[in-house]
């Protein structure tokens, strides 16, 4: 089969933005535990974040989530960034936490609210063009809770009028990605439930508006790495979110529930090209991102262990030996084609892995070199008093 | 509350169509029971379904399965059908048996297997001229069992150009309609599993090609009106597979499982236009089916249990009061518009059908008037010998 | 069929307790929105609760949640319920929202934790003296977010001995009630996950330890009522929390979700013995409460559509024709045996209650009489400043 | 991290039961797909069985399915096999395919009815006794489609009365288990759908009766290794039928779909004590057998190739660092731990296996030597004519 060294250029390019919140505390409905160091803003995210990338060389952007991390001046932060080694990435609206959104917010039947969401968004355009930021991602979490609550139908044709109002505020290099949710924190109906429904509301919209996979937003059971190939074939994958789950959104690290499952994605991912070079204008087709919670596990060591894990899976979808397994699914022979995918899933990149980091000036075991660095214990002892960040601020 | 009086005339068009094969025997993988009386010839099961129309008025068409009901004049089939009463419905392709199809048949990497799979749609074409058949239904089995026993890129592409070479030997006035499935018989993936793999590809055929909503062949959770909502909306609901389900693809009497499910399935397409008057043409935009198996209860009093659920859940669905409806969702009147739901599932309109079928000439207990009428021992009598009809023949 | 008032005496003792709870504020880990109104002090959750009951005469226990509802001196707080005409119920513990429980309570590691949650329970047995109440409900947050985490065999024989200590010390007429959950909080394994752990645990424990059925708490597509069967039969029911859910466990307001099942499940409890005249000794064998989230709903009006909802799936329940089911059932007449079943489903008895509670001396429409008070314009007005109840206090 | 040189001597002794019906043809209730070669009678089965421990030296038992496997002379056959080189394992009774048993056996409402499916077990137990059995494996297709269509309790207590008169007849050797199953191919209720059912079942019958897991058989999302634990802590993990699954009862190759499940299944399988030496008395407490269909794959290769994928995840389990793991876990050092595990399930033990086999006088690839044998071609061409076995015959 392919030997790593074969593919060793083509991880070269990779690059997983950062969300900024994973710095921050998290949890559940009943209980966010903080902990010792969690950044009190985003400069303190920021340098939590380039912690992730100095180490591992796989995380040069950060994607920042409005209002989570207002700032006055967003050229001071893009420089801010740029002086600690990443860029700012991927803007994340919200409107989620507002009292006015309580019935929803693109979709609200409530004209002024509808505009106060949109307005929201030309907003967060506004910060892109200061930021460098490429893409506008909307996750709603605009549904209902009982049947007959709302109007489905009205709710989806604001929802395409407010949408086509905020693209036709985009820049000519901006993008929007909208991402579709199956429920939470709607618990009957939500008004982008499926891939279907963001494709059709995306295309309806123009080249620029694309769909954002959030992997653990699917029904028990959907094939992911199949919406993968579609959305490639569509021309509509914008991004991802990457994380992992057992059960919901359980927004567990990426990898970490199935590893199975990531690498069949890669795999698809690398089939349908949405893996490699740039295109010319430096955009990537595809934005790789973590979507993550680490509600009981150290952060920064678990954004490591993300980006690692999307790295480990996407070496081995590389070494995938096409040509064989064309070859044997063509011959209809399933168990030899399958034991192809499979040769490339078992073996162990590793080792292989850490000698491309040597080879780059990395550290061979990025968790050990974070463990000895000492940050944790420094940003423990030097950030005591103000407010820890959360989703709530 | 709107009364029953004041929606009767809207119960009047209502039309299911029955699927030929409910009346032929049906099972699992485990065991298929038969059962005295089961048709051995599609005659028998026109008989058997105009048995339904009978006492029901609601089953006007019987949908067809190629080749299970293949004859060698379809002509002659039609009178056949017309002097029962009743008038021959949807064709339905069948690429799921021939051992040509193991590993595909739109989808196939071989070309000559792939025209055998075209071609019989031709075949299924040329019959709906002669049976003066609207819809042409596909339904695909294609997929497969392990990651990397195909390639599910290519299989897509080579879907899409054969559905549009079937589209383009359909009639003026003929429809195609094809059916998504979430798994069962692949297991690992479906080529058509989802509402948005189905509207893309007839999205991309043209205005004559729709998507078919089996009600049993979504993951666990969906929310199956908002799909109804959304294909309503871009006009692309072509058909109901109607059948009901606890866990898979069970296949059990549409209302059974979830009667609530049903009615809202219903409010959404009332809302969405998809319910009343004929076109211009005398084609219904929406063709209401049933795809059940009557695994171990009486297959024809099973028929009818379906289309009086399907018309009560009709019935209800067209009493809520939509006035008092928006109104309570525009004020954010959670309670209030929940509660106008409900009030309209809840009402007992068994009473008011039994008069309106009365008032008809039919009797007011369909079931009872089925059971006094000595068809089923007359059949049970009169069918010996034979090869009873089942999904293999 | 069996007609209303043939039943009305089996109403009479119906009763269903609140969780006082249900009266704060709650939401998702986006967003917890406020009302006017919400009370501050379990003294007002009392006085909201006592508006349910009066409306209704249904609700006449309201759940303790210790320590969100704890208080200087119980029996002061004991004849002030008395006061409204409610009585204090169970008492649930807490063992998720202390830091020290992060990684586990009655199942920690560390001994010292364990204790500190082995002498919660010790403060509530304390309580329930002071309260009268006779259940102590455990709900445990326990368990792991990733494989590997914990050792789930220790966790668990820690568990025994947690509870063994606990159970040791109840009163003779208290008893243990043991809740079991699918997932969340925790994400990769719950302690208690299911039916069959929680059996096995207080099965250990003895007569006094019963299991606790959550219906939010089951994985999709599980039979719950046949769960209700098996516990009845093991002699293990000893509680309900009920509410719906269409995905999680949404907490939505029983009956929203899926009438049917919530119909099914309470034709089980008549058919096991769950239901009916308390034991000799005032107790209930078993006892039907409520755990609902009322986020985007009123509260107390949320409450009143519940245990109505109940009463009235309960009379459902009690409208089946036995002796004809058992006929049928016997005589393998599929149809016939579930078309008893639904007769009684799709029977309305709402007018009929309304007749009930008017002779009762109840208001004919809960809800609206509720809704023409005044009650809740008054405590928007009077409850102003403070901290209004969430899950937090 | 320990090596595979000093796990090599725990792997020594692995045995997997392969089942016989996995030879024959299998499909789903669309098709049934033929291939050449196929076995006609339990002889031509267990010929090819011995293929798959010849090559593997993992498989040397082979459990049997009445009737399918019926044949005059048992002693003979027992003979037969060993002259093949494997024995004769588990006996699996049937009691799904009879006419009597369309709406039960073991728990059927007509006592003759259920007479006839007792005696199918005795008549197993004779069997059993003739072959040299340990285990009577009891899986019941028992349930209903419809609500209200059985009497569930009544039901419940008929299964234990007729489990108790199977449990009276086992010699003092022998074990019944009794399997569960979440559903199909009933569809509303299953009569055993869930591990607590069957642990209340066979702990009601004494220390010869144990529960059979089969790792197809559950609702989505369940975690299946939290069940191995439960079990072998209650003492009352029998055996294992391994498949996997993406959806339902799927019966896909073992770890085939979710290698990483697997893995910690096995994990707790080697934690709990299931894993290791036999008994004093030569039996295992625990006992592994396949429970698959090769639907659309070669099925000798088919086998092969599962029995390998339990022995790779045997290796990487035992591999496990359970000293470090322990540490970590009791640290709460949820990262560290984890990895812990993680590292053990990235290790590629292939190479080493291989190794293993070798120094056996295995060959290094088993799949490649079978290939090389001839024996597919062989017995394509030797068994023509006669019916193919299936699950029919």
């Amino acid at each position: 089969m392919t030997t790593l060294n074969s593919i060793a250029g083509q991880l070269d390019g990779q690059a997983i933005e950062l969300p900024s919140w994973a710095f921050g505390n998290s949890g559940t409905r009943f209980k966010v535990f903080a902990t010792p160091g969690t950044p009190r803003t985003i400069q303190e995210k920021l340098a939590d974040a380039a912690q992730v990338h100095g180490v591992t060389g796989l995380a040069p952007k950060v994607a920042l989530h409005i209002p989570w991390d207002k700032v006055d001046d967003y050229s001071a932060l893009r420089e801010f960034a740029g002086d600690l080694g990443v860029a700012l990435g991927t803007i994340n609206s919200n409107t989620f936490q507002d009292d006015a959104y309580k019935f929803g917010s693109l979709t609200h039947a409530d004209a002024a609210i509808r505009q106060q969401a949109i307005d929201h968004h030309f907003e967060c355009i506004d910060i892109m063009h200061a930021t460098g930021s490429q893409d506008l991602k909307i996750w709603l979490a605009d549904g209902t809770n009982y049947p007959g609550q709302g109007d489905m139908r009205g709710r989806q044709d604001r929802l395409a009028d407010s949408l086509e109002q905020i693209y036709a505020r985009l820049g000519s290099e901006q993008r929007l990605v909208l991402e579709y949710k199956f429920f939470e924190p709607a618990f009957y109906h939500t008004d982008v439930p499926d891939w279907g429904t963001s494709y059709a509301q995306v295309a309806a919209l123009g080249d620029k508006a694309m769909v954002c996979l959030d992997t653990g937003h699917h029904a028990p059971g959907t094939n992911i790495e199949f919406i993968v190939m579609q959305l490639l074939r569509l021309g509509k994958l914008g991004s991802f979110d990457f994380n992992s789950r057992f059960y919901a959104d359980d927004d567990l690290i990426v990898g970490a529930a199935d590893p199975f499952q990531l690498f069949r994605i890669m795999v698809e991912v690398v089939r349908g090209g949405g893996y490699g070079p740039a295109n010319q204008d430096g955009s990537s087709p595809v934005a790789f991102m973590l979507d993550q919670c680490h509600n009981v596990e150290d952060k920064i060591p678990g954004q490591i262990r993300s980006v690692l894990n999307v790295q480990e899976m996407t070496a081995r979808a590389l070494l995938v030996d096409r040509a064989a397994l064309d070859a044997a699914q063509t011959a209809g022979d399933v168990l030899g084609a399958n034991g192809i995918l499979m040769d490339a899933f078992y073996t162990d990149v590793r080792g292989d892995l850490a000698a491309w980091r040597e080879g780059r000036g990395l550290p061979a075991d990025p968790l050990a070199a974070y463990a000895a660095s000492g940050y944790q214990a420094q940003i423990a002892a030097d950030r005591v008093g103000g407010t820890q960040s959360s989703w709530g601020a």
